[in-house]
């Protein structure tokens, strides 16, 4: 998936010799820009994320654009050296290097993300591709994968085994447009916490059961879900996705590693996982297993309302309405540690295998 | 610096077996513990951490008492099982375990931290040694290292070496007891975010510094304080710290890996790194560098006086209230990105280079 190098720069050059052929004919010049918002956005589950449904916004130069645009042109320029260097630039790096750029200078760095999301929505590519990457953690792997990677110094090839970090594991970077990989893993297993992470490698749990374990720490960031999506991409591998019983698992976390959120449609293409299916705690698994519940609070109430009346994707899917209504009802949530009520390794020896059984019940 | 585990289940006998002999002999049982407040700590360079004067409280079984009373109990003995089958726990899942102990259980979770810090600070050691751990990033590793572990399913021991990594990094687990280690570099930089860490791997650092590179995150964690300890004690291995330049990084970043902070003072002991030096941006570096900066927010100005009139260590050293004054006085703070404006690659081949010729002269 990950696209060759030339094209990006292929595109870079030709926007801006659209740009530079308009001047030529004493035209103004322009950009085209899709409409980045919920509004502007369709699920269907064939595509299997939130799309953009196409409404685009022409930006013409003028004298109230000109520093915009002006800017537009310049974070193009610098991506292109980035990509020729063979660097990446944290959002914050390309804030302090344009300082540099004279009357075009930002005036604080939400103005630099800003023209940093315009460029890359024009060209619609996701931000990696034009060599910006994000300051955070990209998510932790541990089990049967072996990361394809080149040494920095020597460029060589260098292949890195995940069996092989005992209790510790791997740190995916921020950008894995280039990472290739070999694996004979069954599925993957995204985690919501560390702590669930590192139970499971303790337990030997990818051995066991032929998978990666993937630790997304909370919400998943951009380039961990980017990962997991190359990763799935790879062998056509199953994604599951094991966190808290609680609307903040169920939607901030498990629907926007699946199909994306509304307020970057324009990247859901690269960033959604469409093969994950929710193996996390449902309301059932409470009665089940009988696992000690919190209250829900009305924060978490607030969001599963939400979410029946207004996400397309929950709208979609009758057994995610069930399950959220059930959990209404019952007005309790679940943390995916409730089931060491049953000892610590009852997660990786039977709830786990237990679920594993029966695929077909995740919910989607 | 790691325990013998015997050592550890030792004297969780001995202290069962104190409380067993005064009921034998009809004496309330009692156990005591230190204060933990920062009115019972002291500052000495000699020692090098924020130290507990020594104050103690004593704990009777009583009618008011027998509940934490028996819960504290209930925990050794649950630390002596985790000890002994291997495993380790998080906190929460000690309050989910603990669900279990009938009478004793706890009503949430901050009522089993409470006791679980009670435990180490009765035994006077790190929880980690009790095998309990946090659910936290440890922190990531790139650089001239071999970290030894063992593989959790064959028990061999398992070398994993963090120059291998290409753009990647070595993910600290959140216990690293027994952790040991190879290395021939010459010092430990420590890094305050993700986003540099990716630039100094990119620009090839570690390699042509002999160095090892954490990124702390923020904040470092307990696991991540903990391994730099640990490495840095392995070989006497200077640690320099590289941080934004404002009082969140002088004080909450690098105050708080070298010498521990006033809440945590019974722990201090096994988190401080009594080794690190201040590499990160000085108020003199924003002068000679020509650095873009911000104003001080007001949280920036409090935190700056809150340090200069309470803080035992700034207090201590003449040059960093100096340090302090100035940047009080210039009114900015700057992050370590600025340095970006003379291109992404002037941190690695001048800024670091430039200051690391003059280590007598980093701040203590």
């Amino acid at each position: 998936m990950a696209a060759r190098k030339t094209d990006v720069i292929d595109e870079i050059k030709q926007e801006a010799e659209g740009v530079y052929k308009r001047i030529g004919r004493k035209l103004k010049p322009q950009m085209k820009l899709p409409i980045r918002a919920l509004s502007n956005v369709r699920y269907r589950p064939g595509t299997g994320f939130f799309q953009l449904r196409g409404r685009n916004k022409v930006r013409t130069l003028t004298v109230n654009t000109v520093k915009t645009f002006a800017q537009t042109l310049k974070m193009l320029a610098m991506s292109m050296d980035l990509i020729k260097s063979k660097r990446h630039s944290t959002k914050r790096e390309a804030y302090y290097q344009a300082y540099n750029w004279g009357e075009a200078a930002f005036g604080s760095q939400e103005e630099s993300d800003t023209v940093m999301d315009d460029a890359e929505a024009l060209l619609g590519v996701n931000r990696e591709r034009l060599n910006f990457r994000a300051d955070e953690h990209g998510g932790e792997v541990a089990g049967e994968l072996i990361v394809i990677d080149r040494d920095r110094r020597t460029k060589k090839r260098i292949e890195i085994d995940c069996t092989k970090f005992g209790s510790g594991a791997y740190s995916v970077p921020t950008v894995v447009e280039d990472l290739q990989f070999k694996t004979k893993a069954k599925f993957i297993l995204a985690v919501e916490t560390k702590g669930m992470f590192e139970r499971l490698v303790e337990e030997d749990f990818f051995d066991k059961h032929h998978c990666i374990l993937v630790s997304m720490g909370g919400v998943p960031s951009r380039a961990c879900r980017r990962f997991i999506r190359r990763l799935s991409d790879f062998r056509s591998l199953p994604v599951f996705v094991f966190t808290d019983g609680d609307p903040y698992g169920y939607f901030n976390i498990y629907r926007t590693l699946k199909v994306g959120s509304g307020n970057a449609a324009h990247l859901n293409e690269y960033f959604c996982v469409p093969r994950a299916r929710f193996l996390g705690i449902t309301p059932d698994d409470i009665i089940e297993y009988k696992l000690p519940t919190h209250p829900l609070k009305e924060v978490d109430k607030k969001r599963a309302m939400d979410a029946l009346k207004n996400d397309p994707f929950i709208q979609h899917h009758k057994t995610w309405q069930k399950a959220v209504d059930k959990m209404l009802d019952m007005g309790v949530r679940v943390e995916q540690q409730a089931l060491a009520k049953h000892g610590l390794e009852f997660v990786a020896n039977t709830y786990l295998p237990n679920k594993l059984k029966q695929i077909n019940k995740f919910l989607p």
